[in-house]
């Protein structure tokens, strides 16, 4: 390129733009642009938005999730019971429950999943934490893992984990996705769906 | 939705950045979420580039770019020939157009395309400072609207208030865009594409 079109603050905004998922160094820019010409409307209060969240970002100390408030606006609810604990490997997993309003208990956030490949042992997952609040008081522990090979590595490091303590554990059921069409499911999906057929 | 899983700050991030252009309410979410986890590399430096930005974006007195300095990094750029000016609609265009690296002059912003639908006068496009900069010595005036009907109105307008300058005026050739396949185009362009052939 023959040199840039605007100032190296506004480059500098194009690049971490592009840093966020689902934006590319073209539509990053449009971004930016959209953001420069909404001044008073998008940039200022982003801007604001932004420096509020980093200041105020917290990990909730007892399920792990992220919040402006610790314990977090989950862990506080009144309203949810407590017995039941959901374990999730992210917070991109716990929102995804959220969003589809399945469940009303508590949450647990290990923080990944076991990877021998990339490095993440069981001491690197929030796990002293879940069996501390096991030991607390719950009767039903889901593992909500994704159904990755990582995931279901974890999964059962946690049964092993958790069986001594006595708690019911129970996972998600696999299956055919709602909308799905057989012809573009994969073979363990399929084979899965299979086996857990149920009476019509 | 059963409650938000996090604080009234972050639900207002997302809500901010389902407002970019290439976002969605479910992108704006997994964009939130990158930049919560990744406080010191992105949301810290982010909220740092959005306030810089906001404090120093100047809109340049001379061609209407926008750039944190006034007059604009293009303006200023000593390498830069003055004589010819390339007028366009948007900023959006001319940084498309520095994109492409095809140009070395300088530009004129007019901040719109004249319009009876959406109430754009001629009152409302920067067209004062544009004459004021041909009279000052333009030998060449390329009016690179859009090939809309808004964009080629404002071309025809520019055209009857620059001609009495006798400074030269070109526009952008219209024809098939490179990688186009004819099957796909529209009859406006094969046709524009037919009159405009040149010998091989």
């Amino acid at each position: 390129m023959a040199g840039s079109p605007a100032g190296q603050e506004i480059e500098r905004l194009i690049q971490l733009l592009a840093k966020l998922p689902g934006l590319g160094p073209r539509s990053a820019r449009r971004a930016a642009l959209a953001l420069l010409k909404k001044r008073e409307a998008l940039l200022e209060p982003l801007a604001d938005a932004l420096a509020k969240a980093a200041a105020a970002l917290k990990q909730c100390s007892n399920c792990g999730n992220l919040d402006t408030a610790d314990p977090c606006v989950l862990c506080r609810d009144p309203e949810r019971p407590n017995g039941i604990i959901c374990v999730v490997e992210d917070v991109a997993d716990l929102w995804a429950l959220e969003r589809a309003a399945v469940f009303r208990g508590r949450y647990h956030v290990l923080g990944g999943a076991l990877s021998a490949l990339d490095g993440v042992t069981p001491e690197r997952l929030n796990l002293p934490k879940l069996l501390e609040r096991v030991k607390a008081g719950a009767t039903e522990v889901i593992l909500a893992m994704n159904a990755t090979v990582e995931g279901q590595t974890t999964a059962h490091y946690l049964l092993d984990a958790l069986e001594p303590l006595g708690v019911k554990i129970t996972r998600l059921a696999h299956g055919v996705p709602v909308g799905g069409e057989l012809d573009y499911l994969d073979e363990g999906t399929l084979s899965a769906a299979f086996k857990a057929r149920r009476a019509f």
